[in-house]
C-alpha cells in the first residue's frame, strides 16, 4: 500500500520531492529536536494521484485518519473538540515555491460549537471569534474560490457601521456577527453552507491545495520556469499555535545574518500579539528582533540558539518564521534565505573563514548575476529627484548627461568633454559612434532585445529603452513627457538602467567599488569587505574553471580593458565596426564601383587603415589569441535607407533639384542591392565569395599587421574567422585565398606566416555538417545570436516588439532566447556541432562569441557540452569568469 | 604486389570501380567473344597511387612491359617497330564519364622511322603521314597541354598556301611537312622535342591521363555532381585499328534501337574511310547504318548480330562504336545508351513485352524528369518563327497569347476568352491572379528561383524569366527588344519555357498527348504506343509505391485536376491565397482595426467566404484527406509597399493633396508593421497567437464547412495544420483554441467534430524538438522550402539573384537547394525530425509539402527516411507517382 502521509518525525530535508520544500524542512527541524508544532505531511504522490483520477486515492482518507489520531493523542485534544478543540493549519508546499498556488488555511477545526470551547479554554471570546472569522474567510476565498472582496467589503461595512477604522477595534460580538455574515456569503455564493464537520473542512482544504497545482498562474509560472507539470504539491497539516493569544504571544520572521548587507548577527522583525498574516499585511509596525530580548528573554535566547544551530546545520544563511504562544516558542518554517548580491559575496567568504564551507562551495553561493549587479553604478537613492518617464531596464547602471538627439552631435559634444545621453526613438548600427560617445542611451521604442538594448548591454552601457510616454522629436531636438514637459537638447537628464527610470537633472551617482577593483584602482586589501570578498571568490573561480574567458573587442582600447578584466584572449573582433564613420565613403565607393579598377582602388585605400586597426589590437593582446572575423553584414547596410532615399529622389524630381541625377544613381544602386530579408541575404562568406578581393584584402591587413608585430618583437596570435559558413566548400574557397595571401605576405615581409583559419558555426546547416566543415576549419566559434535566429526562424530586429511580449505572457518563453541560450533547441545545435566537429578533428578548439557567452545559465551549458572558451563583452568578463568557475565546480548543472 | 594492369580478357562489366566504365565494357565484350582489338587497362588504383605520390608506382612500369609484351606476341608486331609497327590508342575511362578529362591519344608508336614502315606495310604513304600528324597534334595538345590553335593554324596556313580547303586535299608530302611543322611547335612550346621512343610516348600519355583527373573542369564537375575526388581514372591501351585504311574501311556509331523515338530496329551512322574523330568532327556527311549493308554485307550482318547479342546481354538499349579495317569489323566501345524521354518509355515496355525485363525493372528505365518532359507542350519546330529574346527556361512548356503588362488586365482580358502572356519585370504574390489567368509568364528580371519561376513551376505553367534584353515598361504597357523593336500590349507573343526563347506572333503548339491521357481525354488503348507505355508504367509504379502522392491545391478546381492526375489527397491547402483579390480590403480592415469590434467585424465578414472555400475543396476531395494550413504570411504582405507609399505621402504633402491624411494614417500602420526581415518576422503561428481570433475564425470556417459536407452526405476529411511552429507550446496554445471551436461547432451543428491537428516542420528548432512537438501534433508535414531557408540562412527571394550563380560556378551547389533537397544538410533535419517524432508517437503521419515533393531526387530521399506521402502541385502528381514507385522499387537509392 502506498504511503501517502509522513509525520514530521518521519521525514528529513532531503525528501523535498516527496514532502515539498516546506514539509521537508519542518521534518528536519523536528528531527533536530527544535520546537515544531506536531503535524504531518501529505505527499506529492497523493496529489499526483488526485490530479490523475480527479479524486483522492482510496488509501489517503484512512492514512490521514490514522495520522490525525496519532496527532490528537500527542496533543491530548481532538480536532474540533467542543470543549478544547485541536486546531490545525493546512499549507501547500511544492518542491519549488510557486506563485498562484493556494497557500494557507488556518484554524481548521473551528465551528459553531468548538468556537465556544476555544473561547472558554482561552478565556478570550474575542480571540475565538476572530479565529473563526478568519477560518470562514480563508476557507471561502481559497478553498471555495469565492471573491475575496465579498468578505473585505463586509468587514469594511461593519467598521463603518461601528464607526471604527481598525479591525482590532471590533468587539467579540462584532466578530461573532461577522462570522454569521461570512457564513451567509459562503452559502449564497457557493450554494452550500460552511461545513461544520472539522474533518470535512480538513479534507476540502487538502483537495483545494491539490487542485491549486493547476491554477492558471501556477501553470503559467511552471511553463515559464520550465518546472515539470507532473511534480505535484505536498500538503502540510500542522497543529495551530497562536501568536495572537495575548500579550505574552507574538510572531516574527528572522534571518541568521543580515540578508541586505551580509553583516554578521541575526536580523528580523517581531510583532506582539499577532498572527503571521498580520506581519505580512503590515497592519501594525513591527519591532526589530532585538526588542524581543526585552520582552521575553527566555524565548529570545532560545531563538538565537536555534538560529545558530540552523545555520550550522544548513551551512548557510537561513530565514525562519516563528510564533510565541503564551511564552512558548514555536518554529513554523525555515529555509536557506534569499539575500542581496553584496550579502551573498560577504556571507560566502564569512562562512569560509568560519570553517563552515570550503572555497569551492563558496563560489556556488554567489552568481554571475549578483556580480553583475555589483558592477553597475547606482543613483544615490537618498537624494530627491524628479521622475519624468519610465521605460524598460534594458541595460543596468546609472548615467547622467546632456540629452542629445542624434549620434553625430553626441559624438561632437562628448569630444568637448561633456557627458551626454543619446536619446533616440530607436537606434540602428549607424548610431554606434553616438552610443560609444554617450554615457547612456534612452529610446522611446523597442524592448529589451532591441538594437539599443542589445548593443548597450554588450558595451556595459546604461540603457533605458521603450520609454513610450516620451515623444522624441529628432527634428526639433527635444522630447515631450506625458505631462507636457518639454526637454530640449542640452538639458541634463539621469537614467537608471536598473529600474528603467528617467529623471530630470543631475542625480548623483555612486561608482561601483567592484568595477574600480577590476580596473585595478582599488586594492582588495584596503577596499572594504565586499571588494575583498569578490577578490577571493574570483581567485577561487579562476582556479576552478575549465573553460577560458575571452572578450569581444574591436579596438585596442576595448582589448586593454578586457585584459584588465581578466580576459585571456579576444574571441570576436568584428571588422564591420571598422568600416563605419569616415571609412563608410570608401565602402560606398567599393559597392558602387563600375570597373575593377575603381573597386581595387577602394580596396587599396582600405588596406592600410585595416592594417593599423589590427596592429593596435594585436599589440594590446600581445601573447594572447585574437579571433578576427572577416566582414559579416550585408553590403547595403553601408548604403542609405531605400525608403528615405526614394522620398528624397521623388521630391527632388518634383522640384527639379540640381542633384537629382546623383541621388538617382545612388538610388539605383541601393535598389539593386536591396534585399527583402537582409538577414538571409548576401552576407558573410557569401559576400567574400561574390565581392572578389574583399576578404583577401582583410586577410592581407591581418597578416601584414602580424608581420609588423613580429618584427617589433611582439607575439601576435591572430585567428582568422570566416562568418556565415553553411557548407565546407565555402570555407575551402576562402581558405585557399587566405593561404595564398599568407604566402605572398610571408615572401614580402620575410616573416613565416601560417594563419589559423576557422569558422563561425551560426547556421543550422553548419552545425549539422560540422564533421565536414571541421575538415577545413581549425577552430569553431559558435555565433549563437545568428544560430538562434535561424534555428527559431525569427530575427532579433523584428520579432521582439511584435510578439515576444505575447510569448512571455503565454509562457512559451521563460526568457528571450537572445538573452539566455535556448538549450532545448539551439543548444542541441551546439551540442551536435561540437560532437561532430571533434569526431573529425579531435583537438578542435571550440568557443562561443554570441551574446550568450556572458549569460550565466548559458555558460553552464557551454561548459557541459565541452567548449574551450566563452567570449563576451569586456564588461561581462568577470561575470563569465565567475560562472566558468562555478560551472566547473558544480559539475555543470546550475542551481535553481 | 598490387596488380595494376588487367588484360581485356581478365575483366568484366562489373569491375567499373577498378577498370572504369570503358575498360569494364571492353573486357565484357572480349569475354563475350566479340571482335575487340586486343589491349589492356591500367587500373584506377594506379592512378590513385600516382596522384598520391606524384609519380607512377614502381610496379606499374614492369607490369605495363609484361602486358605490352603479351600484346605484341598476340599481334605478332612490336610497338613502334620500324617495319610493321604495332600502334596503340590511350584513352581515359573513369567510373563516371566526366567532362574536362583528357580523352584520347591515337597512333602511339609512330615516329620518324616507324611512319615509313607503316607507309610500306599499308602501301599508303599519305595514310601513314596523316596518322603521324594526328599523333603529334594530339600528343602536343592533350599530353603536353599546348594550345590546340597552334596546330590548327598551321594546318590552315598550309591549306591556304596550297590553295585547298579540305584536309583531304593535302598530299602525303604536305602532311609530311606538317609533321615537321608540328614537331617544331612541340619543341618550341614545350622546350623538348617530340619523343621518338614509343614507350616514352605511351608512358607520358598514361601519366597525362592520370593528371587530367585533377584538371579544373574535372574537379568542378565532380564537385557539382558530388563524385568523390578519390576515385581516380583507369587508362585503356588498345591496339589501333584504322577505319581510314582505304575504301574497304570505315567507322561508325550505332544504337540497338532508335534513341530518339524508341522505335525498334537498329539505328546509326557510318562513314567510309574515316577515323572516329572524323565522325565527331562532322567533316563529311555520314551515311545511315543501313547503307553499310550495300557496302559490306558481311560486316553489316556481323554487326547486327553483335548488336542483338549486346542488347540481350545488357538487357537494354546499347550504343556502340565500331571500325571496319579492310573488311574486318572491330568493336571499340559499348555502353547502355542515352535516349529521349519518349524512347525511354517505349523501350521499357518493349523490353517487358520481349520478356527481357520485368515490370519492376521497367520503371527503373524511365524517370520522373522524362515523364515531366513528355507532359509539356512544345512548339512545332518545323514552322518558321522570329526570335526576339532569350531568357531562362524557368518552367517548361509552350505558351502563346497577347502580351499584357499587369495582372488585373491579364485577368480581365482572359475573362473575355483571350489567351494572354503576363509580362512583368518581376512578379510578386499580388500577381497571382494574373499568373493564374495567363497562359504563360515572361519576366525580364530574376532567375530560376525567382517568384515567377517558382510559382509558375508550381502551377505547371510555362515561364521564361530573366530575359534581360527586354526593357519592360509597365507604364507605357510595352517592352522594347534589344534590336529596338517595340512590342505593345495586345500583340501576340509565344514563349518556350523549355528553351527560354521568346518569339513574335503565334507559333503553333502541339499539345502533349501524355497530359491528354492524364486528363482522361485520351484512351491508352488507342492513343498510340507512347501513351500506352506511360499508362503501363504508371500502373506498375502505383502498385510498387510505398509512399502516397498528394497535391498542393488551394481551390476546388485544382483539387479536381489533382484527383484526375492521381493524387490521393491534398497535402497543402494554402489559405493565404484566399485572402487576396477582393478580400484583401477586409484583411486591411483587420490589420488597421482600432477596436476589438472593428477587428471582429472584419473576421465576421471573412468567415462565410472562408467557409465556402472549404466546402468546395472538401467536396472536390470527398473521401480523401485535405491538409489545410492556417494563415502563414506576414500581415504586411497585405499592405502597400512602404517605399512606394512613403514617396506618395511625401509628394502629397509637398502638394498639399486632399487625401494626404488618409495616406499618412495608412503609412503609419505600414511603418508599425514593417519588418526588416519579414521572412523571420510575425508570421504563421506567431500571427495566430498575436492576432486573437484569426486562427479561430479559420478553424471555425473549416469545421462549419466539414459539418455542412457531412450533412450533405459527404465524407470530408480535413486536417488542420499550424504553420511555423518552433516550440510545442505554440502548437498547444492554438490546438486548445481549435478544440474549443470544434466543441462549439459540434454543438451548433449537431455533427460530432474531432479535428485532426498537426503542424508544419519548417524550422530547425521544430525538427530538433520534434519529440516534444509530436506530443501535441497528430501529423507532421515538412515545409522544406522554409526549412531550406532557415537551415542555410538564406531566403529564396534574396539570394538567388545575388549569389546562386557564383555558387553554381564555384561548384558549391550542384543544384539550387530550393529545387532539389539538400540531403546532406536539410535532409538531416527531416531525418532527425521523422525519427524523433515517431519515437514519441509511433504512428505519426509524415508528409512533405514543399516544392521538393515533386522533385525526383528528393522523392527518393523522402522514401528512404520513411515519409508516408509527398505532396506537390497537381501537374507534378504523375511525376511524383512514378518516382514514388521507382523509389520503392530501387530500395530508395536513385540511379546516377
Amino acid at each position: 500500500m502506498p504511503k501517502y502521509v509522513y509525520d514530521f518525525t518521519e521525514g528529513n530535508k532531503d525528501m523535498k520531492d516527496l514532502l515539498g520544500g516546506k514539509g521537508a524542512n519542518l521534518a528536519e527541524m523536528t528531527r533536530m529536536g527544535l520546537p515544531v508544532p506536531p503535524g504531518f505531511t501529505i505527499t506529492t504522490e497523493a496529489c499526483k494521484a488526485y490530479l490523475a483520477n480527479g479524486s483522492s486515492p482510496d488509501e489517503l482518507s484512512q492514512q490521514v485518519s490514522d495520522y490525525l489520531a496519532a496527532l490528537e493523542k500527542v496533543m491530548g485534544r481532538t480536532l474540533g473538540d467542543h470543549d478544547d478543540p485541536l486546531l490545525v493549519s493546512v499549507r501547500s508546499g511544492a518542491k519549488f515555491s510557486m506563485p498562484g498556488m493556494m497557500e494557507t488555511v488556518l484554524n481548521i477545526g473551528l465551528n459553531d460549537v468548538s468556537v465556544e470551547g476555544l473561547a472558554k479554554v482561552s478565556g478570550n471570546e474575542r480571540f475565538a471569534q476572530d479565529s473563526y472569522r478568519r477560518l470562514v474567510q480563508m476557507f471561502g476565498k481559497t478553498v471555495l474560490g469565492l471573491e475575496g472582496d465579498l468578505f473585505e467589503h463586509a468587514i469594511d461595512d461593519l467598521k463603518k457601521d461601528r464607526g471604527v477604522t481598525q479591525d482590532t477595534d471590533l468587539t467579540a460580538e462584532d466578530l461573532a456577527g461577522l462570522v454569521a455574515t461570512f457564513k451567509g456569503i459562503v452559502k449564497t455564493e457557493s450554494g452550500a453552507p460552511f461545513p461544520q464537520d472539522p474533518r470535512i473542512q480538513l479534507d476540502m482544504a487538502v483537495e483545494a491545495v491539490f487542485r491549486s497545482w493547476n491554477a492558471d498562474r501556477a501553470i503559467l509560472y511552471r511553463r515559464q520556469e520550465r518546472i515539470p507539470a507532473d511534480l505535484g504539491t505536498a500538503v502540510n497539516i500542522c497543529t495551530m499555535v497562536f501568536g495572537n493569544y495575548g500579550e505574552n504571544s507574538g510572531t516574527g520572521v528572522a534571518f541568521t545574518r543580515d540578508p541586505a548587507t551580509g553583516a554578521k548577527g541575526v536580523y528580523g522583525d517581531y510583532l506582539e500579539n499577532a498572527q503571521g498574516e498580520d506581519v505580512v499585511a503590515g497592519i501594525r509596525n513591527t519591532l526589530s528582533l532585538a526588542a524581543l530580548e526585552g520582552i521575553d528573554k527566555a524565548s529570545y535566547d532560545q531563538l538565537l540558539d536555534i538560529m545558530r544551530r540552523l545555520e550550522e546545520h544548513y551551512q548557510d544563511l537561513c530565514d525562519i518564521e516563528f510564533t510565541i504562544e503564551r511564552g512558548k516558542l514555536w518554529m513554523l518554517q525555515t529555509r536557506v534565505g534569499k539575500r542581496t548580491a553584496q550579502a551573498a559575496f560577504r556571507i560566502a567568504t564569512q562562512l569560509v573563514d568560519e570553517g563552515v564551507i570550503t572555497d569551492d562551495e563558496a563560489i556556488q553561493r554567489v552568481s554571475g548575476d549578483q556580480l553583475a549587479q555589483l558592477m553597475f553604478p547606482r543613483f544615490d537613492s537618498s537624494v530627491p529627484r524628479t521622475l519624468v518617464a519610465k521605460g524598460m531596464n534594458a541595460s543596468p547602471g546609472a548615467a547622467v548627461g546632456k540629452a542629445v538627439f542624434d549620434s553625430d552631435s553626441a559624438e561632437a559634444l562628448a569630444r568637448t568633454g561633456e557627458k551626454v545621453i543619446l536619446v533616440r526613438r530607436e537606434t540602428n548600427p549607424d548610431d554606434l559612434h553616438g552610443m560609444i560617445a554617450a554615457q547612456g542611451i534612452l529610446t522611446s521604442r523597442g524592448g529589451k532585445t532591441s538594437h539599443a538594448a542589445v548593443v548597450a548591454r554588450g558595451m556595459g552601457k546604461t540603457c533605458v529603452c521603450g520609454a513610450d510616454s516620451l515623444l522624441v522629436d529628432t527634428k526639433l531636438r527635444q522630447m515631450t513627457c506625458s505631462d507636457g514637459r518639454v526637454i530640449k537638447e542640452g538639458e541634463v537628464i539621469s537614467i537608471d538602467g536598473t529600474s528603467g527610470e528617467v529623471f530630470l537633472g543631475d542625480v548623483p551617482v555612486a561608482p561601483s567599488p567592484v568595477v574600480q577593483y577590476f580596473e585595478g584602482n582599488l586594492d582588495p586589501a584596503t577596499g572594504g569587505e565586499l571588494v575583498a570578498a569578490v577578490d577571493r571568490v574570483m581567485a577561487v573561480a579562476d582556479r576552478a574553471a575549465r573553460m577560458k574567458v575571452r572578450a569581444n573587442a574591436d579596438n585596442g582600447e576595448d582589448c586593454a580593458r578586457a585584459r584588465r578584466f581578466g580576459a585571456v584572449g579576444v574571441g570576436l573582433c568584428r571588422t564591420e565596426h571598422m568600416f563605419l564613420g569616415d571609412r563608410r565613403a570608401m565602402v560606398e565607393r567599393l559597392i558602387l564601383a563600375d570597373t575593377d579598377e575603381e573597386k581595387q582602388g577602394a580596396l587599396d585605400a582600405l588596406l592600410p587603415m585595416q592594417r593599423q586597426d589590427f596592429v593596435e589590437i594585436l599589440e594590446a593582446m600581445d601573447g594572447l589569441p585574437v579571433t578576427i572575423r572577416l566582414l559579416d553584414p550585408p553590403l547595403h547596410e553601408f548604403l542609405p535607407d531605400i525608403t528615405e532615399l526614394s522620398v528624397k529622389v521623388a521630391l527632388a524630381e518634383s522640384r527639379n533639384d540640381d542633384d537629382r541625377a546623383d541621388n538617382l544613381r545612388l538610388l539605383e544602386a541601393v535598389r539593386r542591392l536591396h534585399e527583402a530579408n537582409p538577414m538571409l541575404g548576401l552576407r558573410g562568406v557569401r559576400l567574400g565569395l561574390v565581392i572578389g578581393g574583399l576578404f583577401a584584402m582583410q586577410a592581407r591587413a591581418i597578416l601584414e599587421a602580424t608581420a609588423e608585430r613580429v618584427k617589433a618583437g611582439g607575439d601576435p596570435r591572430p585567428e582568422i574567422m570566416v562568418p556565415l559558413v553553411g557548407a565546407v566548400q565555402e570555407l575551402e574557397s576562402i581558405k585557399e585565398e587566405i593561404v595564398h595571401v599568407a604566402k605572398e605576405v610571408s615572401v614580402a615581409t620575410g616573416v613565416d606566416l601560417q594563419p589559423m583559419v576557422g569558422t563561425m558555426i551560426e547556421l543550422p546547416r553548419a552545425a549539422l555538417t560540422a564533421d565536414l566543415i571541421a575538415e577545413a576549419a581549425e577552430f569553431f566559434s559558435f555565433g549563437t545570436n545568428d544560430l538562434t535566429q535561424t534555428t527559431w526562424g525569427f530575427s532579433r530586429d523584428d520579432v521582439e516588439a511584435a510578439f515576444f511580449s505575447h510569448y512571455l505572457e503565454k509562457g512559451i518563453f521563460k526568457d528571450s532566447p537572445f538573452e539566455s541560450l535556448d538549450t532545448e533547441g539551439v543548444g542541441q545545435m551546439v551540442k551536435i556541432a561540437a560532437a561532430k566537429g571533434r569526431r573529425t578533428r579531435p583537438g578542435l578548439k571550440l568557443g562561443v562569441c554570441g551574446e550568450h557567452g556572458g549569460d550565466p545559465a548559458s555558460i553552464h551549458f557551454f561548459n557541459e557540452v565541452g567548449l574551450d572558451y566563452v567570449s563576451c563583452s569586456p564588461f561581462r568578463v568577470p561575470v563569465a569568469r565567475l560562472e566558468a568557475g562555478r560551472s566547473a565546480g558544480s559539475g555543470g548543472s546550475d542551481t535553481r
